[in-house]
């Protein structure tokens, strides 16, 4: 096996080369150099023009959603537009649609005869879906359900692909029956007329305007108002709930599945967030490998990348890339095979990993271009992009404050029931359990123990129980731990992804053996010389052991850099991929920055002079009149 | 004296109620609501048009130089064209040109007849003056000066005011005499027509492009080549160094001067950095007073501002905002009595405020948007862009890991020289030389001890003499300390701006008292809190020590929510100057989203239904073929 199939895994790294190969044969027509010089408008365009090319090569080709949905992330940068039908519209029909239903509606939308969004969250409302105002009130009259938004705040809001593409959307509403709340269900509504793409009666959409730092450009985000719009009652989805013509109502509870599409989509962040911390760590190397500043040796300045402090930055923030993507694979893998009991585990472990994915995925990305210097500011190098795309997933599919309450009181619950045996995930309160375990001080203090999996682990999870304990102790005084609980959520993760990276490395191919397991302690000795604040106070750790874990830690990171051109290739991003000036084949990052100003749309300044001559000329009609200028 | 007076200072509070009525007045004619559908070249157009427009009111109204920058800041988001003639051009004209020189050319710059930028960063090297390439070569035949650029690296890059605007920069050289290289020089060279605005010949220039992020957009950074240009000799600037005809070269060092501007403008960012931060905070502080989520409590969801998640990320970044705008204040006005043997003192202080605020600074208004949760990602929220236009802060002015060896380097010096008693600031190595007090435990354990100044600023200093220890240590066994020696730094710009913070606390107004000591508290508190990771390994805390800690902590953010409403009001922002969906007078912030997106470009979609509806029929061009749709 070579590292690529290790670090892609085989099937995807099958697809991403046959849509390489297909890109390569006939590249989009519509090409896109520079499009930060361009209006969000006009770059909306330009993208969507890409996902319909796109559309039209996955039907040329016969190519899979799956397919599809990579060749969009390869090819076109930012959320594309059309990911929306393919992504969570589609799948929500698999999930939540009876067999009749999907049989007539799925295939129109794999064609994407209709083009469908999924409409939750509402402008007072997100992922509480308690609070979901919009109502859906079924009417035996004419046997139609009808949506209602009531407030203002319960317009649909944030609904991708809602507010120029989509004609259905995936209502989720309150369904209220003979005056009866049943609690929220989801509605197919038709919203745009498929002849004349016209808005269709009693619903008013708007497209919600620009996102922060230019994110999520080529996404219409909808927002949306139904004003008594009705609906076929066969439109509810009816996989687990469904309601006769007399209003009377059945549902199955089904649990697992509530769990398991959040436990999906949050293994694939994972895995998204660390290829897209990957590639923009590949284009920092490029750049600190060129780029030399200060300590002259043979008439040369130092080459950045030689420095601690961009080693430090970026080789961490590569261990955690692949951390992501290894670990984030590896739990939608287990979803197939899953146990009910080992739900709550898997739950646990995945909102670790989208708290920490996401906080660790945004900072590694900023220091990327941080440890580019000024010229990683340049919006051609693309980092800042970068930036921008992953910033907002810190407060989206769940804020990660308030998700990180879902770990600390599963960590009440379990102390108190002492019922932790059963969540392997949460084996740090058996450890808490142990008075005598708790007072040990560490056995050995060498630089080399720290690389003994055991004292890793060990480490991690005596962290993880100490800010439990802190957290049961809050928690019992009745404070408002909202803010702190943070910190074990984060502690929590770190030894998630540390246990999932171990058991990786069981499956590496002998030839990279080194490469992983160099990469295993730069990832673990960083968790654990960041984590140390929870060790102040405590009689765990003397001095020396601290003093033996940063040597051991600079050693490891001065080893790793043998490893990380063999990391760089298995990953084998194209220069359109990585669409930046410190990425091109045939230009170096200097080059490439002068021609970019080359191509400066003010670079020829004629239609602005009438106003900076004015602008120079008008000390004439005011000089003379006492003025301090 | 009122709490706007403390904040604002007398003299820059007067000046904003003087521009503040001026603008209610006659308010600018260009106006530009939603800056984020434009592209750049539209919006860079918009913000020139009102630059010009202030230009106008200066010159109508008599305005200083310093009225019309705080003007630009007040009415103008983002970083003004104009600005760099007033700002950086002029404070160099005045520093460094002769008393003949001076009478010459600033009242030309003044009024804007002339418009200047200051070119040293060139691309392969910033702030390290050593690696400029661009040569100056006096011609005695010609009695001129020839400005080269003979590499690609020595283009002139990141010159604000450059690409568009400038008629004269300031260009940083290598001055060359018969051969001899004689360091770093200033030369006022001609760059554009002033009748036509075309080009000069011999030489080049480029505007930059787009800035990452969308930052900085109306900044027209410039990209510059020299092609053997000739100047006068009279156009090297000649305060403190000079050349006859015959190429006699005079020098006289002027060390004050090179520590005082960089303290100034190290003090300047300090304070403007805190302004931008409080902006934001005021913006977070109004949404989630307004957000309801969770808790329902007399029919109503708890007020995001009540969780302790919302107020241990905002308070705490308030103080800072405060600390960075006294603290900046006090050390640009200590320059003016300045004694020599105070220029190492002074330098080192703002060497950590430069890095200290801008790491600060940046990760404060982060938090300020992920307060507010997902709607913060809107643009129209305003704090997205603020983010932006401070994130390169970091990079700028000197790399903020660059700018820590001075520290660093300072560190290791006087500890060997055994003269940290000259220096202030760098009080905790007197402690690190006296083993018993070193390690002496905390003398008190009670909560309400941690509210003592003396137990504060002795829990700072002993992180610092930490740090400093590990620096020393590494330093002496060759280690690289690059990327360690910045949390020296910022341990040691803790102390800085604890003390300057302490210091303001003599001069508070009598009936604010209360105000500021408990924003001392918050400040305080949180710093050493942030802090703890230096004593693990230590004995000096125990854990009941922590715990008093944290308690005091949790006690001082929740009494200072009674304070923070009169901070908000003692700033004053206007509406205009807040510039958010979240800040508006006579709309709720789910109102001004729902605005926004009825004026979307995008809600009209007429022009991209050709495109739609062929991409929903395309299905009817390939079904059949046994693809896989």
């Amino acid at each position: 096996m070579s590292l690529a199939n290790y670090l892609w895994g085989d099937a995807e790294l099958d697809r991403r080369q046959e849509i390489l190969r297909a890109l390569a044969q006939s590249p989009l027509k519509t090409v896109c150099r520079n499009p930060y010089s361009l209006s969000r408008k006009d770059l909306w365009t330009v993208r969507l023009q890409q996902n319909v090319e796109l559309l039209q090569m996955k039907m040329r080709l016969g190519w899979s959603a799956q397919h599809y949905l990579d060749a969009l992330r390869i090819a076109c940068p930012d959320v594309a537009s059309l990911s929306a039908n393919y992504r969570i519209f589609l799948k929500n029909l698999e999930a939540q649609m009876s067999d009749d239903q999907k049989a007539y509606w799925i295939p129109k939308a794999q064609r994407f005869e209709i083009s469908g969004c999924y409409a939750q969250t509402e402008l007072g409302h997100g992922s509480n879906l308690r609070g979901i105002e919009t109502t859906a009130t079924f009417d035996p009259a004419t046997d139609e359900i009808v949506l209602n938004s009531p407030t203002l705040s319960s317009h649909k809001y944030w609904i991708g692909s809602l507010g120029v593409m989509a004609t259905h959307a995936l209502v989720v509403a309150r369904l209220i029956v003979k005056g009866q709340e049943l609690g929220t269900h989801l509605f197919l509504t038709p919203l745009r007329d498929l002849e004349t793409h016209d808005l269709l009666p009693n619903v008013t959409i708007y497209e919600q305007g620009e996102k922060t730092l230019g994110t999520f450009a080529s996404m219409d985000n909808g927002v949306m108002k139904f004003t008594h719009k009705r609906i076929p009652r066969a439109h509810m989805l009816s996989r687990y709930a469904s309601l006769d013509c007399d209003g009377t109502y059945h549902s199955s509870q089904n649990k697992k599945h509530a769990y398991t599409s959040m436990v999906i989509i949050r293994g694939l962040m994972s895995q998204e967030i660390g290829v897209d911390v990957a590639k923009a760590i590949v284009i920092a190397l490029n750049y600190t490998k060129f780029r030399r500043q200060f300590n002259v040796k043979d008439g040369q300045e130092t080459a950045v990348i030689n420095y601690a402090s961009v080693q430090s930055r970026l080789y961490p923030a590569l261990s955690r890339a692949v951390a992501m993507i290894l670990v984030g694979r590896e739990i939608r893998d287990r979803v197939d095979d899953l146990q009910n009991n080992q739900l709550e585990d898997l739950h646990l472990q995945t909102v670790g990993l989208k708290i920490w994915g996401t906080e660790h995925g945004v900072r590694d990305v900023e220091v990327a271009r941080l440890s580019c210097g000024g010229h990683g500011n340049m919006a051609i190098v693309g980092l800042g992009s970068m930036y921008a795309h992953l910033s907002p997933s810190r407060t989206y599919e769940g804020d990660n404050y308030v998700l990180s309450q879902q770990i600390g009181n599963a960590v009440v619950k379990h102390w108190k029931k002492n019922t932790e045996m059963t969540v392997p995930a949460l084996s740090y309160l058996a450890l808490l359990r142990n008075p005598q375990r708790m007072s040990q001080k560490l056995a050995s203090h060498s630089a080399d123990s720290f690389l003994s999996p055991d004292v890793q682990e060990d480490l991690l999870e005596r962290r993880a129980a100490l800010m439990a304990k802190r957290h049961i102790r809050d928690t019992e005084e009745g404070k408002d731990t909202s803010y702190d609980v943070f910190q074990l959520a984060m502690a929590h993760a770190d030894l998630t992804y540390w246990r999932g990276l171990q058991s990786k490395l069981r499956n590496v191919p002998q030839e990279h053996q080194g490469t992983i397991r160099a990469l295993m302690n730069v990832f673990a000795l960083t968790l654990i010389l960041e984590g140390l604040d929870a060790f102040a106070g405590t009689q765990y750790l003397t001095e020396e052991d601290i003093s033996g874990l940063r040597k051991a830690h600079a050693s490891c990171i001065a080893s790793f850099g043998d490893h990380v051109s063999s990391i760089v290739d298995a990953f084998g991003f194209t220069e359109s991929e990585l669409n930046s000036a410190f990425a091109r084949d045939n230009q170096t990052p200097y080059e490439a920055l002068l021609e970019t100003a080359q191509q400066s749309p003010l670079t020829d300044n004629r239609f602005i002079r009438p106003t900076i001559l004015r602008a120079r000329n008008l000390w004439k009609s005011y000089d003379g009149l006492g003025a301090k200028i």
